[in-house]
């Protein structure tokens, strides 16, 4: 019988003992495995995935509040939520700063060095499994108007609103590039152009995804392979550097070509890994007083402020989902997302046809 | 009769026609000269250089105000000043933000397109004259107790304030390194440790440089010669990376080290030019949320906050003042400081014995 | 002749030397009269108003412009341009800051104590002619979507943008209360709903304008008449106090219980004047660590973030325009404004139906 | 045996497992009993006081770390601390932003609803008794050169710094207003000189109390009973207002005063409780773009700020420490800090000569 101290369940929303989880085993192999459901302490939930997920890169999953930690108000058993990545330990400098995601400890959550920090589907089990516990901070409550699907692109657009939350976040008439059509990139798009930043410029190599750019708000597409990007932003932007670049493209000469297009006193996201060091001209940014800000993921409640545009409608993520899977056929669906099979941007593993939106009648 | 429309003088500063002055020549010549003395307009201001100039690298310089611009009335003839260096437009995107040193117009003084900005001794005739006009924005008041020697430094601490401006300005208690004890990373560390950081760290290759670190304040001091820099930090702060980096030595590998030093969240000022392109570790930034900015001299009043600091005696910024010479010097001078002549850290140059001290009688 | 030292003009745009203009006589006096076409200076253009212009209270106003002081190029002869009010002085604290609406030289700029600040239609001449000078800092170019009248309610847009500037300006998501549905207030319904903002809350006692603010955005409407204001308020917010309050009615109770409404640690935006000293709970503001920020018209270029918003389609701005007068029925005009003759909100004086969109052959 | 799961104890630290502890009885009634010594949990420490305690207004303390809850190691049994008084609960929309003090659960840590806010001695039991729990949130480390007296005044600092960060922090050479010399505003006078803030202005009703605030860093001093305050402020400010103003007096006239106080665009921070509503110009506050904040005792760390500042000695709290009692004498204590008997600012009670600076041998 599943139970905690202190944990509320809902006769209404029985929850089994095991359930069907994929587990890392020999290096590169996922396998389907049974394990025991988990249960949530202080300051959680048990989520229920109708198990969708979202492999790259955000391990993005949404699902329905299952089982409530001890003190747990402000969420309800049958809930619809989507999550954000990001628990900070909530005791270090970072974390007493509101800044949750560069929290000092983290990584560490296990046994005697439980700091608290939790990042979901990097250093804790995430999302591939029928219920996982969540710290309250990382959900976010969705409407029954949101679809599932839209729900697990929430915390992208979340990553892609901290980026402009970063940059100052008053971008109303001001002009943004983003480098890089992926989907932080384009929904980076939607986010700034929903916030009326004018011109919205977006870069990349391949026109399928610039002309799904166009459709999310940007007032010009840029095919890099076709002529000189900085000329080209100057030339869209009266020959003037633009305020802000988010870069999600993590090209080797991502950071140079971002410097040269902002203006002086302009500032450049750093929202993509590049897989080297790259060369970076410093005296540049030093001369017309550039700054530069690394985001990793989400941060600052911006997944909130994503979901409040989505749930308003004032763009359509689900724009970049392209395909649906079912739970069996996971790997399937990580080799479309990797390999960007039939274009695949975003891809959804999807099981149990189970009411989401079940009201709890506690 | 020097005079000039809405122009004030005072009998009691009677001032020439005609002024010495340094000018440029064929490439690296400079001679001396005799010109007209120029005159100010609206929200400017004559000030006659008891000519102190320090020259590498900040051209700064101070003086006694002699004539008045129309409409001024924040400044008094006789009047003590030392001068920032940048007067922005006033009109543009950044000039509005208050972001005078990010000025879109920077460098576009020149007949018609004159739109008001000033970079003193960059893109205006700087101060190796008698007499020199300065849009009021440039100026601080001096007081009595301070020499002249100290006060042309106070724009070489403004910049290292502007820094620690731009990197929070909350230090107290913080750790933060400089990295290069050139005039404005030696002041980085005495404007630093008068805020309150603690540990402050000063790290370079010269043994003497680092000595008048320590007693401008450094906490520590580390001579990258010996040990691995970013090693050394750790292990100064216990194993945690400090918050702030302002990089002062345009070292190639300076970057990088400054983002393996500070901790996650942690914040780079960069206030040197390195000579050519350096490779960053872009993921790095990325995994950890750093932010990095680039300065160009002063801005953000800082200038102001240096003074105020440097009036109460927080620190003895003359500590870097290690030579003086005669006007017609000029080239010695400039050769010592350039080639660090007798460990030469900033030179100042000084002629005439005028009372610089001269109370206005208006 | 209409010339100037320095003075652009274009023969396609002939200026005459002299045009109508509003003066003030005795007190409570206009009388229309013809004056000197102003001209331009450095940072200066000369506006040709097609004679639009609100009252209350704005003394707002939109126009072609006509000629270009010295140095002038950001903006072109024929170019439909509107204003902002507030030209700070450009050497002031404040203004070194870009607090241009905050300028210590407020008012100072008249004869020797010219500090060159402006405020359009309070300290300088404002609107009621056919021709005003302004600096370009005050300018805001309109795209030929836009019409006229529209144009005119930019800067009462842009000061309610400067309102959710202040109080931190990232409000997706986040509980505002907009309380007096005035032209500042309905504005701030609509470019908080555009920002995101849910729920937004009007609150006043006029049914016909708390209709409006439903058109605009508003998502609760509260007749404060009906029902207590911020019991009303927690009810619609799941009992919980709002994140903003943006207070526009300058009622005697109207702090007060707007630091009732919002959260702890909540902001409140006080944009009206009461016309007497008003009991504040300080006490409560203590104990809950509540921000409070008085704004004087707009300020940080937000007009520029509200024209951003209009010209984009965000909010359709003109449901408060309900009346246009002839220049000659200016008296009748002010009337309807101060009266609220026929439910006037906003009224418009145009005059003489010259293409204010004709293109600049220069 | 003093025992709980996952609790680091050190034989070198031995701990009872009852401890004397003041509680209320009857209203007004404080008993001396004795009491379970409490157990520390996740991220809490057990602190055995050296009983000192301040009681008007803060219930500040300090102590010696004497066990670890689980977890914990950032601290070490035996390590010398003082406490800031609020740990928020980490989950509350204000905790996610760093706004620990503004707490939205604040008080809900009993039984059923323990969300985690903690609010030392206010709203969990405080420190009048001989170990105490607190969240290492709330902990300051403090250097052996510091006293125990002068320990107990660092979060009485701390508010002072608080008001400081919230007014902007950049306060070197900006000119500050200090209204109401007890606990707070004294060391709000230090905190602000030690950062460079010029003038510090502090105005009272005793001299004996304005002449301490002379000795902390005033520069000026004004008895409000001898002269018009706001005139005085003015006159040894060159006429113009003063940038920040701290309102530390609760004073039915002294928001009003501060807002004259001010300049436009300035701030005042209200860190006193008055008794009752006050009458408020609301009006100047809007025309003049002023800022207004509460504080509810120390937040964003500013504790950490005024340590470093104390243990770097740029002031000596120790002016405002008049009178020590001991542990049975805590209702004469009492009496003395209330009635202000004897001149009494800060009153210590320490009990039990117990070596505060005994190290742990782990």
């Amino acid at each position: 019988m599943y139970a905690g101290p202190g944990v509320k369940t809902s006769k209404d929303f029985p929850i089994p003992d095991t359930m069907k989880a994929w587990v890392l085993g020999n290096p590169g192999e996922l396998k389907l495995a049974q394990k025991p459901v988990p249960v949530p302490k202080r300051a959680e939930v048990l989520v229920r995935m109708p198990f969708n997920k979202n492999f790259t890169p955000g391990h993005e999953y949404m699902g329905t509040v299952a089982a409530l930690g001890p003190g747990v108000d402000e969420y309800k058993i049958g809930q619809r939520v989507t999550v954000e990545i990001h628990a900070g330990c909530g005791q270090c400098k970072r974390c007493r700063e509101g800044m949750y995601t560069s929290c000092h400890n983290y990584g560490l959550n296990y046994g005697d060095v439980d700091k608290g920090h939790r990042a979901n589907g990097f250093t804790t089990d995430g999302g591939f499994c029928e219920y996982q516990v969540n710290n309250i901070n990382t959900l976010v409550a969705i409407p029954d108007t949101m679809s599932d699907e839209e729900a697990t692109l929430v915390v992208t657009a979340g990553t892609a609103m901290y980026g402009l939350t970063e940059l100052g976040g008053l971008v109303a008439g001001e002009s943004v590039v983003v480098t890089g059509p992926g989907p932080i990139g384009l929904l980076g798009v939607a986010v700034a152009k929903a916030m009326g930043a004018q011109p919205v410029i977006l870069t990349g190599t391949r026109d399928n995804r610039l002309k799904i750019g166009r459709e999310l708000g940007a007032d010009h597409v840029i095919n890099v392979r076709n002529e000189n990007v900085v000329e080209a932003v100057k030339r869209l932007n009266a020959g003037k550097g633009v305020d802000y670049v988010v870069e999600c493209s993590g090209a080797p000469n991502a950071v140079n070509e971002a410097i040269y297009m902002v203006n002086r006193g302009g500032k450049v996201c750093l929202a993509a890994f590049p897989h080297a060091e790259t060369p970076v001209d410093v005296a540049h940014i030093v001369r017309n007083n550039i700054y530069l800000y690394g985001i990793r993921g989400e941060g600052k409640s911006a997944t909130h402020r994503a979901e409040a545009f989505m749930s308003q409608k004032r763009f359509d993520a689900t724009k970049i989902h392209t395909h649906t899977f079912a739970l069996d056929d996971l790997p399937t669906a990580i080799r479309y997302a990797k390999e960007r099979i039939d274009d695949a941007i975003k891809v959804v593993v999807k099981a149990r046809g189970v009411a989401a939106h079940q009201v709890a009648a506690e």
